[in-house]
């Protein structure tokens, strides 16, 4: 769920993207250049307010423009401009805005030049892609054989794209950005990337919900995901240094709503976060895992130079290897089971004095779907943490399915490391 | 990139969705629910050719579903049904097609309940979660306060649901899908779902070709992800014998153009193929991780019920935990380095005896970005197998940042194990 608390706005130029494919109307494909063109489109002031997805046929390219047409500015498309008879966007843009195609020699050069260099003779086919609507300008393509096309008329500006990712940034960033900011938009969007952690979605609503109402010309952008809730401020204006002002101070008191569960006002991940407190206090850690099998290892080391903190990790799923390879005494997993604060606390210490770590994180639990009985549910997982003075454990039972569970199970002890510095168990050294 | 291939097709019922929701006109959302829809729809014959996003606007809303209902017999929109001023779906809808909104009595007891269950009282505001359009059935919603509604008229039939994933699926399984099954339809889609290691996308289309080009009727995608390549085989079909032999024999024709490559001819995921073999062939598996950090072993026990046969793992990012965990020789490290062919043996030999698995796996190398020579590059890794009679290795370099390059290397491991059971290097037993 995620909501947005919209004030009053005051738009720059409307835009809609659209989508051309039939591949983009199965279920294996959603169309992800609208979130680029989005996130690039509001850097230089434009809001989207429509995206369409339509299939390779002419009738529903050209409705699904003409409605467009009454609704936004500028419209951007992508897709449909490769060199087969499925690819229609550019003849049928063509006809709706009554421009008359022609053979563009030089377009046709640089194709047929693009594939003498991949030593290949430019099959007949791809003709059609040096079609160009009469008044169109022609947006080079250095990464494919279909450019881009830009057409104005009538208050609007219709671009046309290719679908693949790389060519479509590849002329944006030369060929669009550009033309698009000389359109003279004074306003632009700026924005904050607030993360969150151990508080459900109501509840962080409940207490920034104050703040927004402070400030009308934002708008609040409330995430959840499964990495957390994340709360995006965005205000457009005229005026970056006032801009950005306003921005601060709404994340200061929103801060100060969410206290120590407000992990970064930058987007870091809780990883970046947990990096930067190991290294800034030259710590160093291991882990032993069951229920998790691996994923808080894998979550530490997908950092860049995690090597420099993370020494290493055990995943024991049986009982004998708890005790091998971490030293988790038998009679504790005996007496009290695999599933328990003793043999998350035994794991945490065994793992940091097997590697001489200065943190040892344990973590046992049950993902199922299997194994769970009354007394340890699926998706109880307890988290112990040691350091050299002791060791503290936290037991949570986590919803949802097995991938579920193991991720949140992640996301908690690496919380827990990241609390561990910031309210340091036996006071600052 | 993907493409389809497309040749005459009968459709069936034509579908579209719409999505509610400024969040999914950000940057940081994209419409998921959407696939899960098509997949469905498609399921009982219903083609879906057009999505559309829209944002909290009356207007907007209204433009689109009038837009919808020119092109299409079934309109499923998801969100905008929550209880804020912002959630416009509802009355919008309802305005357009002419049907005034009463308060229905028991779908308010129903939110009333749903509160007390967890000790809330109902905000007011969630009254109008109980507003129905006269006429429409109200299609309860386990999992949430705001049920769907479902409108039939004027050759349409119209299903609101709400936004949230899990509240969407559950009203779709539990009242939609057996309500659309009963419209009639009497040609449904018939798919298969071919999964591809180790060969580039263009080498698969350049197998596959000449077989769908023998299908007129069936349409075929192929999709690059990061797990590998994607075969689809649809067909639209009245005859479900005929459908299902036409897709057979497509299936057998693609196995043999494909060979080893193909490791499944429904869907599964090579972790899936990789549990399976190991559990019929009463085999049990433990790793010894440098480079991959830990996400072979999450990948392996991300299989419910793989405590049957996976052991455990070492993930060794210190030259110290690799010899004082798993036994690597300190001298092989010092002689042949961390990343070389003798000690993923020997990480795979280890972690076999140390665990005593049927199958030891060490996987060593550089993931980067930093860390690469020119005589050892980011990117290369070394992946050693182990069993009581031996052991192999096998060097690869895989491109791409540090992510797709760890996860390349797990892939490959995987890979590995299921080449073992293929193609048993001591002969069957």
């Amino acid at each position: 769920m995620s909501r947005v608390f919209r004030f009053t706005l005051r738009p720059g130029m409307l835009a809609e993207i659209i989508a051309v494919g039939s591949e983009l109307l199965t279920p294996y494909r959603l169309d992800t250049n609208s979130l680029y063109l989005t996130a690039e489109l509001n850097k230089i002031g434009i809001r989207v307010i429509h995206k369409s997805v339509v299939g390779d046929s002419r009738d529903d390219i050209r409705a699904t423009f003409r409605h467009a047409l009454d609704r936004s500015e500028l419209i951007v498309s992508c897709g449909g401009l490769g060199p087969t008879d499925d690819d229609r966007t550019r003849e049928t843009v063509a006809e709706l805005l009554g421009r008359e195609l022609r053979r563009d020699d030089e377009v046709l050069r640089g194709i047929q030049e693009r594939f003498r260099r991949f030593a290949r003779t430019m099959p007949e086919i791809n003709e059609r892609q040096a079609m160009v609507p009469a008044g169109a300008i022609v947006l080079a393509n250095p990464r494919g054989t279909a450019p881009g096309l830009w057409m104005e008329g009538g208050g609007h500006i219709v671009i046309l794209l290719p679908g693949p990712p790389s060519e479509l940034k590849g002329i944006y960033e030369s060929e669009v950005r550009a033309r698009l900011t000389r359109q003279g938009i004074a306003e632009r969007l700026y924005s904050r990337d607030l993360r969150v952690t151990g508080l459900p979605e109501s509840e962080v609503e409940q207490r920034v919900r104050p703040i927004y109402a402070l400030y009308p010309e934002t708008e609040t952008t409330i995430l959840a995901t499964p990495t957390g809730i994340q709360l995006h401020p965005r205000t457009w204006s005229r005026d970056p240094a006032a801009a950005e002002k306003m921005l601060d101070e709404i994340v200061s008191r929103m801060a100060l709503a969410l206290g120590e569960h407000l992990y970064s006002t930058q987007g870091e991940s809780l990883e970046d976060i947990v990096a930067r407190a190991l290294t800034e206090n030259r710590a160093t850690i291991a882990v032993a895992e069951s229920c998790t099998g691996g994923m808080l290892a894998e979550r530490l080391t997908n950092v860049p130079g995690s090597s420099s903190y993370f020494l290493g990790g055990v995943v024991c799923y049986s009982n004998e290897l708890k005790s091998s390879l971490v030293g988790v005494p038998a009679d504790i997993i005996d007496s009290k089971g695999a599933v328990s604060s003793e043999t998350a606390l035994a794991l945490a210490d065994g793992i940091r004095k097997r590697t001489g770590a200065t943190l040892g994180i344990g973590i046992t639990g049950i993902a199922g779907p299997g194994g769970g009985t009354p007394e340890k549910p699926v998706g109880l997982v307890h988290i112990g943490i040691a350091d050299e003075r002791g060791s503290r454990e936290r037991a949570s039972r986590f919803p949802g399915d097995r991938e579920r569970i193991r991720f949140q199970a992640t996301q908690q002890a690496l919380d827990t490391v990241r609390r561990y510095f910031l309210f340091p168990p036996h006071g600052r050294a």
